[in-house]
């Protein structure tokens, strides 16, 4: 049996749709972000500016948040030693948990290794555990949620993207007696447009569904406190499980849920994914907690974040480039090919020390390819003028298209027999 | 819908089985490893000596480990900041993969957020990848193992534990044509067997299989360089994939696969679990490295882990505890009740200061329950002797029973018709 060869196959094929993807190396710098180290193939390294970084505050550079870090490690140790249940359970993550239940005001949380697992372990656990449910899933939803939603096994439906009347369609059709869950995201991390939450949450009521929301790309960034889009807009008492990432805005690692003491309690004790791992090590729960906490109070990073995202879609628009307009802090700009989306990163990198990877199929629909900018408080003016220049020049070395792109592009470019994307998102 | 009922009700099964689990918080104590401060349900704080950790060398808490860990927090920041391939390759992550695949002599390695998600992502994408693939699955292997051959959605067959004659025979019985994946775990983490790796790499070339091996509880701590059995009995070059995590003897957090270049890029190129998912802070790859790389030429550690090892195996079987008899680093004592499990890991720990949580259902089989020690070279001989008086007494308080149980206790327990645990190793 040639094993090689079907690997070496599988492996060609994705080259021939041009999807092979290289990872760049790329060294950050405490104390620089946004800038970092690249190496490329020859090893040779030169500071580039990173221009698609999820840390999207800056965050897993702060003072505060790697002082925990570096103290925590210092005083309890590198791993947390176990699972949970076998002696992993430490100190950091206990208040990390407290500090992540007052964050979304619900009664309880849970942390897992990841927003991938989290999502995975809490939307299948729930589903599974009430008897013959029936999942609602926007079709544009993160690859773990629909992970989460395939292991549970139960029946699903999919609703066109952040579509109402397509939901309140498919809930009317389904026997009023059947447990449902609605599973959504606020934030959707490629076209940066955001989820109808209270009147999701309203047919919910109306429906007796329970709500589940990914608010990975919104926490730390969005609200008073940080709590997300549902912190922002008060309605974080209407959605029954919200998840979140500690990697992201809050710039460390690890996942969870915030729910009521029962939802939470029943996840934690079935989810194989949360029981049968190593804990979170304690440095990286103390990292996180500190960063949760300041982002409670701390309105600088997201005013100077809002200001950025503003600036750079200002000035991006005006040099005449495709900008997509988004509500968001994310700013696509749409390339429409595969193989020019890759010619324009290389040239990025290769002649302006600009890194922004490309964003192919799968993780958008063809033809619908972009480079997707995420400035973050710590990008300076200069940057965003530095970044205008590049762009324009590959803008022009290429023959890029000029048109700009409709919001929340990647539904319209899905056929209606086609409800799901392979995979969104990384 | 009473949706708060249906939670309830769920953990209501759990408490009457006597299955419900309450996490001991603890908190480790940087250089007293295996010392630990407990805090009670009124947050009373004690100190305790912890007797069942999975960081079974105290790697978490060597110099070098924790030194690598603050260091690389200090200069590259907290988190990742991004998926591997937006923008989340470090460094450290790329240093930490030629690490691991120089570890097992293989051609590639690649990092995932945890043991458990690399068992879940690589299983199942091998399998998927392989058209009309079957499994070969051993009976006792891991909750993580069994969740990516659920995923694959292959065919998947059930060999009784251990047992190379069931294997051959259902191997025997399928096709020769059609691709076939064995897997299996070299440590069995509950009963401490060990896996006849080299028969299952002769019947695996026999019938053209590949080979998947989970060396988890064995990395670092078995062969020359901690490469796991596989190293210990040079069988390395027989097996195809190995899996392993950096959080139990490495004493950290996350894991791997070593292979070829092509099933590892593979992998790298199709599994969500990893595609869609933050990557593994630097600061941890960086300490991971430490302690694969010390591990590699040191071995003061095994040395010392084997020697406390063998005197607890000495100390407790001569003041008549059950013990369990295994060839490796885990010592079962087995209780076989669930309800006297739980009672004895209480008194362990209001009574006598010592940490030991109790084993019992689904982890293990009914009737299998058990305390599960794991001595770390950091126990010293007083240590030992200070446990022996503990369960000494509490053996006498409770009336447990004193027979030996046989080796490898949990397959035998379980029924032909039976052929799956719901769930081990959490
Ligand atoms: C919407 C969404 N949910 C969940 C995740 C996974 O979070 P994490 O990176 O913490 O695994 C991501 C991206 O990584 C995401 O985009
Ligand atoms: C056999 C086995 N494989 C995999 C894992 C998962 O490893 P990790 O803790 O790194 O997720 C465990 C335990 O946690 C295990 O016992």
């Amino acid at each position: 049996m040639d094993y090689r060869g079907i690997f070496e196959d599988a492996l060609d094929a994705l080259r021939q749709e041009k999807r092979y993807r290289v990872f760049a190396d790329l060294e950050r710098i405490a104390g620089k972000f946004p800038r970092a180290v690249y190496r490329d193939d020859s090893d040779n390294a030169r500071e580039i500016t990173i221009w698609c970084s999820n840390d999207y505050l800056g965050m897993g550079q702060h003072d505060k948040v790697v002082g925990a870090m570096q103290e925590t490690a210092g005083k309890l140790g590198a791993g947390a030693g176990g699972t949970r249940n076998i002696s992993g359970t430490n100190r950091p993550l206990v208040e990390l948990e407290r500090s992540l239940a007052d964050l979304h005001r619900k009664e309880s949380a849970l942390v897992f290794t990841s927003g991938f697992v989290s999502n995975e372990a809490a939307i299948s656990t729930i589903a599974r555990l009430m008897p013959d449910c029936i999942i609602f899933s926007d079709q544009l939803n993160h690859a773990s949620m629909i992970q989460g939603v395939r292991q549970s096994g139960m029946e699903k439906k999919i609703f066109r993207h952040n579509d109402i009347a397509h939901l309140r369609e498919l809930l009317s059709a389904v026997d009023r007696k059947r447990p449902k869950l609605i599973a959504f995201e606020s934030v959707y991390s490629m076209d940066g447009d955001v989820a109808p939450i209270e009147q999701i949450a309203d047919l919910a009521e109306e429906f007796g569904a329970l709500t589940y929301i990914d608010e990975v790309h919104a926490v730390g960034l969005y609200g008073e406190r940080g709590g997300g889009i549902t912190d922002r807009d008060a309605l974080a008492h209407r959605i029954d499980i919200i998840e979140g990432t500690l990697a992201k805005g809050f710039g460390v690692m690890g996942g969870y849920i915030a729910a009521n003491k029962s939802i939470v309690d029943a996840v934690r004790s079935y989810a194989p994914e949360f029981i049968f791992t190593t804990a979170l090590p304690p440095a990286l729960c103390a990292a996180a907690r500190a960063s949760i906490e300041h982002l409670k109070t701390s309105q600088e990073e997201r005013a100077g974040h809002m200001r950025q995202v503003q600036l750079t879609k200002e000035i991006l628009s005006e040099a005449g480039l495709p900008v997509m307009s988004t509500d968001t802090h994310i700013v696509p700009l749409i390339v429409g090919d595969a193989r020019l989306c890759k010619a324009a990163s290389d040239l990025l990198l290769e002649k302006h020390n600009i890194y922004i990877q490309p964003i192919n199929y799968p993780t958008v629909p063809k033809g619908t390819e972009r480079l997707r900018i995420t400035p973050t408080p710590m990008h300076t003016d200069e940057m965003i003028i530095e970044l205008r220049h590049a762009l324009v020049s590959v803008w022009a070395q290429l023959e890029l298209p000029r048109e700009r792109a409709p919001a929340a592009l990647t539904a319209s470019k899905l056929t209606s027999g086609d409800l799901t994307l392979p995979t969104t998102g990384g």
